[in-house]
């Protein structure tokens, strides 16, 4: 049966240009997709580059566009590039899967050299996991009125200015008040962001799965105010009580003009972001690559 | 209307001995008690000990009998009576009650001085919380067959021998490897043990609410095998790789002739505890009491 | 013999007025030293700040003129005044007396209500201890040449800027390439700024005796990145590799004006500072207070 | 001139069989030591172990011959190896030159690829760095009497037995008291010591070059128990309060039947131990290279 435009199915290419050597490998994933069955489209700012490249024949769509109409998004790049897009297409729900362009990333956990059996699997339904992510909704309320509002698939951060000492910030969940607190900052993050800022400043490694999110401290006053982990379903209202410059970030994108007294309002956005993986992902084996766990032999000598 | 026995619920009291000047609280206690309209018990250690203090006139019972048969226990002592109580009744799902007699413990949060209206709003439940906290369940398994079983309400701890060098361990979650970690071992802990032991060894706070269970190694060698929290849905396999005189420990049992090759299975208990408070208790409060947090003024001068 | 103007020893006195409820000990202070056989002489502020409560008959003396001609500096106020007479009076060699106008310091160490009895066994030279403490001197260099100077008590630290992500520095040692450090930057602390930001940081305690000098990352991408302590002789280069709006910051001043390719050059300044302390002094004593340790009594029942 | 056997210097060679295809290279370094113009000797254990590859023709010497008679030392193994045999050798002031079997270590840093031109600079004295080790000196007392004493290279561990609860330690520097700590244990580590075991439990790196030790606390009851470093002149006391089973550990060594109230005191030792390295052996690549630093390249991209 001949597939009809009005049936087949869209999928989407993003691809960032930042790597080396990067062009092959594009060309050969657009050829895979091509005959794939798929009607492939480029998002446009990868429309632009693959232009530059002399890769064209896919229609350019805008990242709204793909959220709206596409079934399937690749992202070939780094763990940056995919978080920037999964924070656009959160609220459409289309499930994403990550090519890893340079070294293996947390989430984008396909290699180049794999890349074309690892599709075929999930692309063709056969062996394919799909993995659900919670994303973080924030809002910053000043005098009652929101003043802004963002999601953050990593981690929500609230952190002091420039040569600015310490901030102090009162932290109140589902309405129990926590403490205050005296830092450099405050890191509120899900379980895909506890692999990255999070886990710099001391915190818990947090498996995807956990409906859970974790409070790291960054630089404490007291050494006790030690990161916890809370419900997912919890209400997180940090209220700027002391400090200058302070400054809160959703993942990459940071908001300046805050004042004492703003609060920053976090609870579990109602969208999640779904990532595919082929047969035999493990979120395990991916931690142990990237934290080098298990590099000594079992039976080696003794250890000093 | 006249409580008769067959109607009249069944009130047990634990207490334990070992804080001084607790005679007359406990007094009180029981006058409380009997004038309440419940029918008291006291647990079998308790009765000796009250008789040899000259308080009497309550029905001695063994734990298993209170568990089967009472509907609220009251537990005055520390958190380690607690935990030792709570372990033994695990099964009975009776909601439990507890009375610090000296410092504020984690799980024994009401005061002395506060014991008398506080049990007032629990017993007459006009304002009462209930909170109901993970058990975690153990089998050591030894040539596929289990050679011990026990729970744990706080953690399952699997450690190196004295003077023993490092255990090698091989983790295992739901049938995913996790590592092989070396390290003096590793605490499996629930939200209960996070304030425990694996707070020590520099695992994070979990709310109890939190459905998880961390994974906290002790002094590991690799510097990246940070604390993990997993769902508690998950069954954890520690497998013993390396080392001599390896023990496990179930809170405050231990369990020492372990072999190399040896499996500790941990999974959630079918059962949990519930503890009940009186209004206006709060996780936090009691955190930030046990914690030292918000120890200095809030408007005091710079700090060095 | 009467004390004649030409060998009267002078005695400088320091107050900060942050502190409610100073009025009544500082007069006390004034008369006692006024009764000493000392010349007083106040610190300019200071003259300004005690005239206010009527309290005058002393010389006011700039800082400079206080590390010339007098003998002693008596400082009242938080650690963060002492911190900050002590940087200016450094290339002057006086010893200096700390006496707390609030909470124990960790270098204003007198309490109000022993400062008599102290200042006596101190400036009659009968029960003193006095203790050297070391100073860091750093420059920045740009393209060869110096740009700015300056000492540092408790530590200089290299920071990112305000949501500008990581910073990337270079760091050698004595002309030895260490690292490529990625973090939110980096503070070089002597024993005295080891109880302050380096302990936030997750550094160690140094001794006021040892002679070295420690390297604490901030929340730094590696996780090996630890905390090292090298000999104070050592020469510290650190140098700017990739950031934004990096600054450094030398105990409370800042410096922001940086550039990629600078280079903070960090080494032992050639002054120390020596505190004078009565009978009994203990640096451990101090920690004790300071850090909450042995809170717990020696013979409490078991912990869970 | 030929050398006579009065005026020849003697080299003694080390090796530990623990590494499979070892033979060969130990061959080459036995040729190479033979033509090398310096008298041979084999450690005993050594001579027998090349005695059954077939290698022969060098005296076998006590390990305290060598101390007495032999000129240098060579050691080819793991740093387990060097660390038993610098222990013993090292009252005898008598430079060690370390040659990695296997992975590098930190204290036996030539690989043996390297080993023949770095012996020859080494050896020919022409581009040689002697460093200087401390050791502590431990001695176990019992009312007033030592019951044991030994040595330590690495670390003096006093630490709970298996399953045996907290112990409580009181320590005492330099007879001020510094505090009660209840945990798992203490490590008392020089600066080699730091980046093993003390590593592990949360320590700062030491660099060899800096006069302190460190004292590290195993998991300890107080999160405000952190490692804190003191002057290597020090003499630290640790006295057992509370506990079972508790053993203190001498590098290797574990001395198990102590009593409440015995008393460890540690101290400098008046030897030192000097390992010779060839030119560009740097301390921190060794950290770089066993530690993992800087793995990433320098302008990859943007970090999640």
């Amino acid at each position: 049966m001949p597939v009809t435009p009005e049936t087949q199915q869209i999928i989407a290419l993003v691809v960032r240009q930042n790597t080396p050597g990067i062009d092959e490998p594009v060309k050969r994933l657009v050829d895979y997709l091509g005959e794939s069955g798929y009607r492939v489209v480029f998002e446009a700012d990868t429309a632009a580059y693959l232009g530059s490249l002399g890769i064209g024949g896919a229609e350019a769509m805008s990242v709204a566009g793909i959220g709206e109409r596409a079934d399937y998004a690749v992202v070939m790049g780094g763990d940056g590039t995919m978080l920037g897009i999964a924070r656009q297409l959160a609220r459409y729900d289309i499930p994403l899967i990550g090519i890893n362009s340079g070294r293996l990333g947390f989430i984008t956990d396909i290699p180049i050299d794999r890349m074309v059996p690892a599709l075929d699997e999930i692309l063709k339904g056969r062996h394919v996991q799909a993995e659900e992510r919670t994303l973080l909704e924030a809002r910053v309320v000043r005098d009652g009125a929101e003043i802004y509002c963002s999601v953050a698939f990593n981690d929500v951060v609230v952190a002091r200015g420039t040569g600015a000492g310490m901030v102090e910030l009162s932290v109140t969940v589902d309405g129990e008040f926590m403490y205050n607190q005296r830092s450099d900052g405050l890191i509120v993050s899900t379980p895909t962001g506890s692999t990255a800022y999070a886990l710099s400043a001391g915190g818990p490694l947090l498996h995807p799965r956990l409906q859970g999110v974790t409070l790291v401290p960054i630089a404490p006053h007291a050494l006790s105010n030690r990161p916890i982990v809370v419900p997912e379903s919890s209400e997180i209202v940090v209220e700027l009580v002391a400090g200058r410059d302070i400054s809160v970030n959703f993942d990459m994108q940071t908001f300046t003009s805050l004042q004492l007294g703003d609060r920053i309002v976090i609870s579990r956005s109602p969208h999640t972001i779904t990532f595919l993986h082929p047969r035999g992902w493990s979120y395990y084996h991916t931690l142990r690559e990237k934290l080098h766990w298990n590099e000594y032999p079992t039976n080696e000598g003794k250890l000093i």
